[in-house]
């Protein structure tokens, strides 16, 4: 045991808190593997139709997208102590807790940090609730971010690609402002959930460098813009950072606290047991999936896909969601992509588009329908099903940062079939990453192989491969069976420290708790990709086509419509 | 009885060959209600597998399409007896007899009009059978004569809209010289299969002026095109007209002759009986749907759509399939375009995208999935869905003459419905409608009214109410069941003249025997035109990006398509 300065003994818990759900794992300190697991579904789950009141029904609008905070106590109380006893570990072994959360997903609280959709006199005014990453209502309140950052000439647009997302921090803010001023004056403080979760175990508010960097426009080197770019948006958020912000921002890797006598009751563990800085799904991903150095793109592929990429210098990469110093792994920069339709596009494909005889055949040989679809797709060459498709299905993240986009589906003739849409589809996805490798690239961030993690590795091999056919590289896939749960659970032990039987830095907790899977590398086929750069040739054409304002039909279609729904 | 001059009992029998079956109907002459009717299923159908041969299997290429010339025979002796005995007809009361036929469909035969597939030495030769019109083995040959007939400066092509089409007569004349000459050698003559039949049933052999000038470069004011420009084609070719077609052409609305003894008996009709010049499915149409002047468009909508218009005046209309002097109705220019997708789009749609839950949803209600689409797709409002496609699934026939072309599909997102996909091929199906009605206005053949026929307009009233939306334009509906046959039933009285107890013109006889649907109007919705005028200049934008140059992806995606299923 020499050789390992880490006493087997020792565990450490992270939590990831999902969309629909959180999940807790109990992970070895000394090896990362996996103790125990548990998954609390939120009682409220994605709050999008009407607000979970008794009375009179309070009614969303169509892009709303909210959470109750309540869910994330109740995360911890189900799951932490689950994980505990099904392990039958002493909660005196447990020497750390981390978190990673979803973001921008944030709430308005009074200063002992009292979510206002938990008091009486607001918690019928939707504002009041958390706005969920994915609450898309705040789009006009970006716009008017964007235009008046470029008019005035503000520089931090690009470290986001030149555009500010209406998922993040500062929208949201606004439209609270716009929306519902009482909710703004009534709010002491705006936060992000995971830094709100994070209080809740410590009684400390911190504010995590992670969000601030890559949803809140701050900067380790330039801190937030200035006072008087708030005054431009509105006088009266002149003030915000002040006020309702903290300009005290907390690195990553670093413990906040200890465990409150509360917080330890909810979860089973010791008082005063080490917490660390609240951290983001993706970004906890990366040295789950064994990176910490340049060179190694994660792709986390779920539903959508988040790209993350290290770098040892500052680049302005045209397109990409954001760069953070210090945001994935101190002391590099942190690159972030995306794409927004990926596990997505092939849900709403088999709901959508697969007719009713192959649900047959797929039932009658007892697979599932994306497996059979996986089979005959697989059968198929590249290039022989004469098809190309704009993966836009949920408009474009990276690197074009523009959700009005839409899709789009070349090459059908009478003999098309299902399959062949269904690989087309996959095809265009793998385009898609394939353009943010070349950006990365082209703009001095190098991209020398590719980490794969998330539901979809598991799901699907076809795509895999065809990913690597198409991008020429090889894939590997990170072992952990929850990554995100697996890095927060690495922060933890990193927050506890060398000395309570962790470790100092995350990427001593990498070199030691993450894993790849050792036989699952796949290969591009040199035939293959020779078809996939003629093809990649075409999807670059019509991405420039119909992304980059030649043909802007996508834009005026989803206008029209609208016009037409409003009318 | 005074306003009729003809006896309301005689009868004509009109005969529709079609691309599966052939069918008769026996028609009241006085009136042109249909009386009976009765359909024979070819016995070997569509041929694009292998030959009907014993022996070792002959296969076919994948663009090859034949017929067996007895299938004609055994149509008339299936169908006309039986519609006479249904009816209890006198035969000496059927006045006239007349044809209509798929076009170009042709084959080789002898000099006495035995067919060269159905010689022991020459049957087991593909091109010794009947190529039907959708033969598309012909292209390269197609190529060859469009670029010949370009680089001699042949002023034909303008007639044709600028492209003859590898459908048509020459071109699968030289697909038999290039692949077989022995076959070319051993045909005395090539014809049209419609003229065929009427050989068969005259003992006279014939060439209509409709094929001849629709299919065959013939046009009554220059005649074929001059020898030099077939030995241009092949030197084999030069004297072709002379060796194995015929300079004498027959108009339509003519009679050839009368039935021979042999005939009459395969039909139970009475030797001598009138048989009219050969004819063309949708040309016969037009008058039997009420059209015999200019102004008005008859739609002949199916699995394709033509598109057949009359006009005073000999113009140019870039694109268009093709016009002829007399070939509709003498006296007049008939202009013909065309799609080449319509009912086969929706097919294609309904076996390859719709899921099975809507299967389960039509057949819970008892409804077929054409009408539960048809429900859904027409509660949606135009612009509503954010889609628009090119509707170039088998290529544009109209008025861009390119079979290379292919589908397109715009806007697509997540919250995406079939049923929107679903009404977006219905649309743009009526936008290239447009886009042919708006090239005929543009050239100075006017289109003022719009006349339907075909199976569509039974099967789908949301699709004739889109077009009528989208192109401004009041939409009226023939009468008959079986337009084609009415219209070679009205030929066959127009054959036996007035003096018989039929009419002496084909005008004459499309007043009195030619009727439209009384109470079945479409008139446009003009909030849905205004709307559809915006998604109009869309599909210009992009059938022109995709269709005139701009981007030939659809090209190189088929062509791509080749080489990988070659390699």
């Amino acid at each position: 045991m020499s050789d390992n300065p880490v006493s087997p003994k020792k565990y450490a818990v992270g939590v990831d808190f999902g969309t629909e759900s959180g999940r807790a794992v109990l992970v070895e300190v000394a090896t990362g593997r996996e103790i125990s697991t548990a998954v609390y579904p939120y009682k409220n789950g994605v709050i999008d139709e009407r607000l979970p009141v008794d009375g009179a029904p309070v009614r969303l609008g169509p892009e709303w997208a909210l959470q109750d905070p309540q869910d994330y106590i109740r995360t911890f109380q189900n799951t932490v102590p689950a994980v505990l006893a099904e392990s039958g570990v002493d909660p005196a072994d447990v020497i750390g807790v981390g978190i990673d959360f979803t973001a921008c997903t944030m709430l308005p609280v009074k200063k002992d940090g009292t979510p206002l959709a938990g008091l009486p006199e607001y918690q019928r005014n939707p504002h009041a609730w958390v706005k969920l990453w994915k609450h898309h209502a705040a789009q006009p309140e970006a716009n008017q971010l964007n235009e008046t950052a470029r008019a005035q000439g503000y520089k931090f647009l690009d470290r986001y690609g030149g555009k500010i997302s209406s998922e993040w921090f500062v929208p949201k803010v606004m439209q609270i402002l716009d929306e519902a001023p009482e909710i703004y004056t009534a709010a002491d403080r705006f936060l992000e959930a995971a830094d709100w979760v994070i209080w809740q175990l410590t009684g400390i508010e911190s504010r995590n460098s992670c969000t601030a960097g890559y949803k809140a426009l701050w900067s380790k080197r330039e801190g937030y813009p200035p006072d008087d770019f708030y005054k431009a948006l509105d006088p009266r958020l002149e003030h915000l950072v002040d006020e309702k912000l903290s300009r005290t921002i907390a690195p990553i890797g670093e413990r906040v606290g200890g465990l409150t006598d509360q917080a330890a009751a909810w979860l089973g563990l010791r008082p005063g047991t080490a917490v660390a800085v609240a951290n983001v799904d993706a970004h906890v991903s990366v040295p789950a999936a064994t990176v910490t150095a340049p060179g190694s793109m994660v792709m986390i592929m779920g539903t959508s896909t988040c790209h993350m990429l290290l770098g040892k210098e500052e680049h302005v990469v045209p397109g990409m969601c954001g760069y953070v110093e210090d945001g994935i792994i101190p002391g590099l920069f942190g690159y972030e992509a995306g794409q927004s339709c990926v596990g997505d596009h092939f849900a709403w494909f088999i709901e959508n588009c697969v007719p009713g005889a192959y649900e047959r055949e797929a039932s009658a040989r007892g697979i599932s329908i994306h497996q059979l679809l996986e089979e005959k797709a697989g059968a198929l060459r590249p290039g022989q099903s004469g098809l190309i498709a704009l993966d836009w299905w949920n408009g474009n993240r990276s690197v074009l940062v523009d959700a009005d986009l839409s899709g789009l589906l070349v090459g059908m003739t009478l003999a098309t079939r299902p399959e062949e849409l269904y690989r087309a589809l996959i095809e265009a996805t793998a385009y898609g990453t394939r353009v943010i490798i070349e950006a990365f690239n082209e703009y001095n961030v190098p991209v020398k192989e590719l980490i794969a993690t998330g539901g979809l590795p598991d799901k699907n091999r076809l795509l895999m491969q065809i990913y690597a056919d198409v991008t020429g590289m090889e894939i590997r896939v990170a072992a952990a069976k929850q990554t995100p749960a697996l890095g927060s659970a690495m922060f933890g032990a990193v927050a506890a420290g060398k000395a309570a039987g962790g470790y100092d830095t995350i990427v001593e907790a990498s070199q030691k708790m993450a894993h790849l899977r050792p036989d699952e590398v796949y290969r591009p086929n040199l035939e293959a990709k020779k078809v996939y750069d003629h093809l990649f040739a075409e999807y670059r054409l019509l991405h420039d086509t119909f992304g980059r304002g030649a043909n802007d039909v996508m834009k005026r279609l989803k206008k029209l419509k609208a016009e037409v729904l409003e009318s």
